[in-house]
């Protein structure tokens, strides 16, 4: 844009007559300031979608490939931070894959919506000359039209849910961060974080600063204020277009470029991950198997509810005597009740434990082998095909 | 439930127990706390988004009704709250129906990724029972089962969708509500709201407070607000289940609660509108058919741009003799541009200049009746039979 | 700093180096990056807000020189956008100096909670060497040090504690821009906006939008954007320092910019309105004076709860006689209450009114005039001296 | 109130008048709803801060406590979540003393700019009768009165200022939370929760789920969405009453109900803890002393830029012949710099590393004495009595 032009619009209609001659004035012909920037931040925003899509399933892909590799090795599982029940490491890791897809989803839909124009809608009262909407709206690779005016050229949800959806991938990446801030403090060593991702201090070079982690972590504050901002933007604002609007760009822009920006890190640093199932093993604990106690003696034919109830019984005694489950002797087993059996002792076995829960989603090597098959179907229905 | 009772699910057990006998106890096997609550919100939720499709499918009727009634009454369209073009009166009012058309597929798509059925994830590990998950998650009305026990008794992304997609969906109510506000205020007087939804004084009885709409606009905040507390929960959770999802009930059920309210009073509200079209067409000024003037000259055979800029010259020469366009004299016309001829003053005609603007999405009145036709087709493709 | 330099404080230290020679790397002595990057942003802060401060007693300064000016006009009072009571144009200005004065109050809150130094806190644990904090404090101009050094690192709380003031300023800005679009559009024209304030059409040179005032509306969603972000970063962060902070400077320095530059266009916009203070008379009603028509009877010794009552009659009355309060026979009052008297038309009088509302704080030209009076010292008890 | 209410003030009068008379109907003189209710609100927060600020003091004052009682115990300080520097324990709890001080200091100054009677202001015109409006609010406790009716009666700056000095102080809860959460799980074990604020499990005994503090750390989403909930409310609102204003009343009593539920619980809590220092000095590793090294290097004459580099010459060296820091021989440290002598293994003693952290606001035992001092004082300057 040269300084005489009044915005980009005319600079672009001046341009074209230096390149074309008087033609140019033509060009603005049954189209208005109102819905050319609709227009542009939708075309600008599929395009970003797009890019973001393709660097989501690349994380998606180190996922899958880094739980392919590591497939069989067993870890606590937590709830509230406490072990619960052992599950495979390569479930935790897919677990981050669902949400990510879940995150797919809303973006697809998020495109389907973005991908109607406006052009045509004028300033706001539609157009006078007799252009084909559709036909504009298909050599721009929309292949639908908005059906009012007014509505039109001051629509912005599509704006507002590129931000949400953004917002609720990034809370993704802010909980996979936090688990993965976790799972490499020296409270766990459950992996270790690639170095070009840590930062050490040259006096403390032991330490690794989960730096971009917890970058990945902060960024999700920025993300859901960009959401906030435009939906504040938009309350109580009267219909058609209002110059409010033109705070959408800063915002969406915002959004989009921190996940360009994060995005490729986190694919590069999960491909860097180096697991450490030896930590993983040491921290498995027999207590974490009274759930497959009570499953034993639902086996055995008790209601489940009177099963939880012995269970906790075992694990009482066996702190009580000092002990663990696995070294209660048996008669203490029999003392609680008469369908405890020899083989009781069969079931402190993490593996047989992890192996038992086949169920679809479940965390058996079974279950989970599908469970990666499925993600790979997941990856290619995308149009992925970098895995 | 009873005192005694440690939760609701033991409270059904319980019950269960006191109406079947003994095999209740059965009645929690293959399940866990973690994927029923899941569960129960996954189902109370369709339920509520079901409820609040048609609310709002309502409230898009009452808007398509009044358009049909009202479907030929010019007034001024407004872009920065300044007169800019004549439209429809029906036009305006469907611009709103467009909106919650939007809503209505957002709402969709949530029910959609909310009926995925995450029962037989357990605690978080899975299931060791050999339970048909899709056959049980089909005879709770769900196509889908969830794909990874560990994400499923964590996933809020369905609460959170349903958070935004309400929050969208008030900003379309406050946007409409501050243009009731406004076209009902003595500055226009375009409408009288219905006196049940205005709170006169008794002192000042000729005063009608837009009271019920000042409240659809502020509810707009608590809607907000709801979203951002869901996202700032689960800002930084570790995975799994923890305890601070407990907070998702709260605010999934003020959010529905609040539009259960607003959308029925809403519909009733619209029904009740009284347009004033004498006070529309009294606001309608010729200077607004300044855009019809440089299309007239486009229509002669002149660019868009130098079209625009003759049009310019017209008003500032009316407004420096004190005129307006209309009664503007010819030979002035003729001074701008050889272009002019008698029959310009044919475009001082807003019925003209609302009929010129036919393409789809426009504000002329064969394109609002296709509008209409088409609104009734959505109404129905929501399988809405109230219309 | 240049390529090689580690980060800005040892891009300092090797410019310090050139300069000085080896002493320069005794320049890190008794301090870490963590406490000098929060006393770094602490020090920005406060020059920031100063210069805010500045700016916002401009927009003050400028309120109070245009009520001088217009210190006796009457227009209508609103609320719920329905006209009340007759108020001074003059009042209802300064009812914005005073939500300043507010800011003012918390941006100085905040001020004071900023200026203590954390200098001396080292990484977290504090620092081995015997330094003198406060005296480096005073240096730098903060009177106060921090308490506890593990606290004093991770101590954001002066950057929310701005991004709120900053957010709440915004909205104050907000809702003067909205009665400021209300009252310069067609329906009201109790003012025109300065032309450079606003964009014209080339071709539709009679509007005035007000992009500005839009603009300042608009920026309040960042404004509360900003907020947001920041308090999405802390939650649930432990304690100490961790990298997420890092996000704090990005909405800081954002909240401040929008500020600079919102602040001294909207002090100029306000030196340039046009006030019409026929308009504003013309929109004057003597409906609006039926609570001065309860005052008249309670002063007639009438209970005011009866008086009220009474008052609503006379408007009924009028009414459905299809005439004005001014201009209801006195018999018609009498019908009503043998209290009313001749002198009962003495009260349609909007100086009148406004002239009995003189308690302090009211709109009575006596009140305003202290007001004012109190206004200008407010100013000078900022330090301001430009009044 | 009865059915026949038309609100709380017309109750008020009736019930008044069924005690006193006619008189009652006087009640309403000089007053107006639109006063009365920010009134109102303004009484019912002062007196929720009063409550929230003793809660809070509680809160402090249990820290305190358990400071005094382990105020010798030392354990790792962590940035980062990685292992820094060693500091007291006591050191970490009064950091969170701090903070709270802060949220005390922002809750007074709010309670200042609440504690400014409207009253008087009419419905937003001012009063017509000659009222002391500083005799009426001094006799309601207040010191102040509003300066312009029309501000005053839609004035909700101190609603939205308390929801911020709630959300900030909810945020340092949750981070207090998050603290406690990971010290308490198996990968530190620094301390115990008391029972009652933990859920065992009926099957897994052994597990103590931090239930009460995930949703200490959970309310915090409610507590910001609150805030941000206003804001919106407010965003672009015309100037005086709009019914919008209502929805101020649920938002601020949610926020002061929250605390008032969470911190007795929280200050119960925390006397409770039992610390676990076995575990905190099992955690400790020569390799946090590095800075020390750093720092006897600057006391031998070293810039501290180059002992800096020194040092972590030597944390490299002893990696690199898989030894610790306080097992690398003397002649290695020589080896590295001439500065190094016998005396070098003094610095490997936590005790003497936590000591010479002795400025003010540091760990070393004889600075955190200090602090406990000050804080009782700052107790005691709330007007706390229960220490």
């Amino acid at each position: 844009p040269a300084a005489e032009d009044e915005d980009i619009h005319t600079a672009v209609e001046r341009r074209l007559a230096e390149l074309i001659g008087p033609a140019a004035w033509k060009l603005h012909t049954g189209r208005s300031r109102n819905d050319q920037v609709a227009l542009d931040l939708r075309l600008w925003l599929l395009e970003a979608v797009g890019t973001i899509r393709g660097n989501l399933a690349d994380v998606q892909s180190a996922l899958l490939q880094l739980a392919q590799q590591f497939s069989e090795e067993i870890m606590p599982g937590y709830t509230h931070l406490q072990p619960a029940q052992p599950v495979l490491f390569a479930h935790w890791l897919m677990s981050f894959f669902w949400m990510f897809d879940r995150d797919q989803g809303r973006l697809l839909d998020c495109a389907r919506r973005t991908a109607v124009s406006p052009l045509g809608s004028g300033a706001l009262a539609g157009n006078p000359f007799p252009i084909d909407r559709l036909a504009l709206a298909r050599s721009l690779g929309m292949q639908e039209i908005s059906q009012n005016s007014m509505d039109a050229v001051s629509d912005r949800d599509f704006a507002a849910e590129f931000l949400f959806s953004s917002a609720m991938l990034s809370l993704h990446l802010s909980r996979f961060a936090e688990d993965l801030i976790l799972y490499a403090s020296p409270g766990w060593h459950f992996l270790e974080l690639p170095e070009a991702y840590t930062t050490g201090s040259s006096l403390m070079p032991q330490k690794r600063n989960p730096d971009a982690l917890e970058l990945v972590r902060g960024k999700s504050g920025r993300m859901v204020a960009n959401l906030v901002g435009l939906l504040t933007v938009l309350k109580g604002l009267p219909s058609t277009y209002d110059k409010d609007l033109q705070e959408d760009k800063e915002l969406v822009f915002s959004s989009a470029d921190t996940l360009a920006l994060v995005l490729p890190a986190l694919a590069d640093l999960v491909l860097g991950l180096r697991p450490d199932p030896e930590a993983m093993r040491a921290a498995l604990d027999s207590s974490i198997l009274a759930t497959d106690l009570a499953d034993y003696l639902v086996r055995k034919g008790l209601p489940f509810r009177e099963a939880h109830h012995l269970a906790g019984e075992c694990v009482k005694t066996a702190e009580s005597l000092h002990t663990s489950l696995v070294d209660l002797p048996l008669e203490e087993y029999l003392k609680i009740s008469d369908r405890f059996d020899r083989d009781v002792k069969t079931i402190f076995d993490f593996e047989r434990s992890v192996s038992l829960r086949s169920t679809p989603g479940g965390t058996g090597p079974a279950a989970v082998k599908d469970q990666l098959a499925l993600a790979v179907e997941r990856l290619h229905s995308y149009g992925y095909q970098n895995i």
